[in-house]
């Protein structure tokens, strides 16, 4: 059985109550190692009026425990959700652990905790010098993004044939797909540059990509690789129907249709590292913490099972 | 009973068997005047093995007839099309119908014939010489196109405080919807500018149109502009509950969750022009052309039922 480190998120959020709720779905997929102190679990399991499972496994985070304080943005939370974090990805490197699987931390208690980074994929970039892909999604649909977070008048001049084409080649090696849909960057794709001719470069990198994939030492034999599609056909039903990956040139030509049709049971997965993170595709939730209120659990247990399908 | 001037489209695609399928649906909720002659009438309906309904009133289009060839882009068929669209559009203005309902015409075929626009709602801006406002959907979800058909790069600077908020005035006049969600244009709207700033024109726009609909002449007295939204959250379920009017900032921004969600069933709305123009949100689907094959007919009965629906 496959053992995933759950870093446990920012324990004022509704990280711990996942954790603690999901355990016995979970457990029957994988062993969790869950990056938390014992003192930290048992003040949250009470607030919650939870029983701490007898098989929840723990490993320490090595940091300050503190008091919760359910919805605050507070540097203690940061600091331990960094450091819980930051464990979870050791125990990976050092063997101990097969994947990630990261819940939702508050990246404005990160900043007040003195953390240098934006976000969990930011600082997995920084642990191990690579260019992680962003992919979202959940198993009926899954999208890469090729930029993510610039504003949308950088896209145009970031594309490029050369870094497309490695994107490509990462995003298929990664995920293993053997049918990718590539998405145009402009209406209509372009319409043989009437709209805009950044085609030409998505294009190029498509041929390219194909070309190297073909290679006979390759498993993949077909061409993988098909587009510049229409953007805005390119996530109809019949197309949803033939693929089940995409890849997006910008944010939100990728995650529009993702939440619009699969807001609840997405995933983060970060790809092209040394390690297998994946995340819950939602924040801290400060609102309902602690409450007790009904949690969507799908997206959780969609990012637990990614790792189990794909470290197979 | 509403009079819809309903025009032809091109007769080598699939329109004329649309109108000779839905008449009976069609004239329960409208009178429909169809501009096209008795001749290319009874010769498309032998093609496709159809009855002529009795009650099929006809009105000429003043062109040549021709031979219809299924599938084909000819310029014959795209100067009828045309004529029969101009015709229709003139009945209206005429006052000899409440609205005008296109079926789909081939750009290539108009080309072809020398036609000098590049479709429907280029030549209306142009016989009006008013900016016609691009509406795309259906009931559930209807998306406004601040910009359309421009190259991605020129869509940020051609956000503009004026004629953003002359754009929301206009839209919430011609659709009469009290509550309406404006997209942010950046990832995450801009998140505070570290994505992009673009968000801040959107925002005085917003304020600027909210603050002229509050004039006490008004029949709208709340504010019913909202955003800018972050784009990637704007179409969940629960927005889309909320929400039934949309105001994108580019074309795919809003058209792939339109047709991610809804693709069978949209329709295409000219609105601020002097006459209402309603069409189908599809092609000739020459593939499919007098072929017997089974039709989508919920476009064009949403297009139909649109100007029922908007003048009463």
């Amino acid at each position: 059985m496959k053992k995933v480190a759950i870093s446990i998120g920012d324990l004022n959020g509704i990280g711990i109550e996942l954790a603690l709720r999901c355990h016995s779905q979970v457990r029957k997929l994988a062993e969790p190692l869950y990056l938390i102190d014992r003192e930290m679990l048992e003040q949250a399991a009470e607030l919650l009026g939870l029983e701490i499972p007898e098989d929840f496994v723990l490993e320490s985070p090595g940091a300050e425990p503190f008091t919760i304080r359910p919805g605050v943005v507070d540097a203690a939370a940061g600091s331990y959700s960094f450091a819980s974090f930051k464990a979870a990805v050791e125990l990976c490197t050092e063997g101990h652990a097969d994947a990630v699987c990261t819940l939702p931390i508050h990246k404005k208690a990160w900043e007040l905790a003195g953390i240098p980074y934006k976000g969990h994929t930011d600082a997995l970039r920084d642990f191990f010098g690579r260019e992680a892909i962003m992919m979202l999604g959940c198993p009926q649909m899954y999208v890469g993004l090729y930029t993510e977070h610039i504003p949308l008048k950088e896209v145009p001049e970031a594309m490029n044939e050369e870094r497309l084409t490695r994107f490509l080649l990462d995003f298929q090696r990664e995920t293993g797909a053997e049918e990718i849909a590539v998405l145009g960057l402009n209406p209509h794709a372009g319409d043989h540059g009437v709209l805009g001719d950044e085609e030409r470069i998505i294009e190029a990198a498509i041929d390219n990509a194909n070309r190297i994939i073909q290679n006979p030492k390759s498993k993949i034999q077909n061409r993988p690789f098909e587009g510049p599609l229409v953007p805005d056909t390119a996530f109809t039903p019949a197309m949803r129907r033939r693929f089940h990956y995409f890849v997006a040139m910008y944010h939100d030509q990728g995650l529009i249709p993702l939440k619009a049709l699969h807001f609840d049971e997405s995933i983060n997965v970060s790809l092209n590292l040394p390690i297998l993170r994946t995340s819950v595709d939602h924040g801290t939730a400060f609102d309902i913490a602690y409450k007790r209120a009904e949690l969507n659990t799908k997206s959780y247990l969609n990012a637990v099972r990614y790792i189990i399908d794909r470290t197979s």
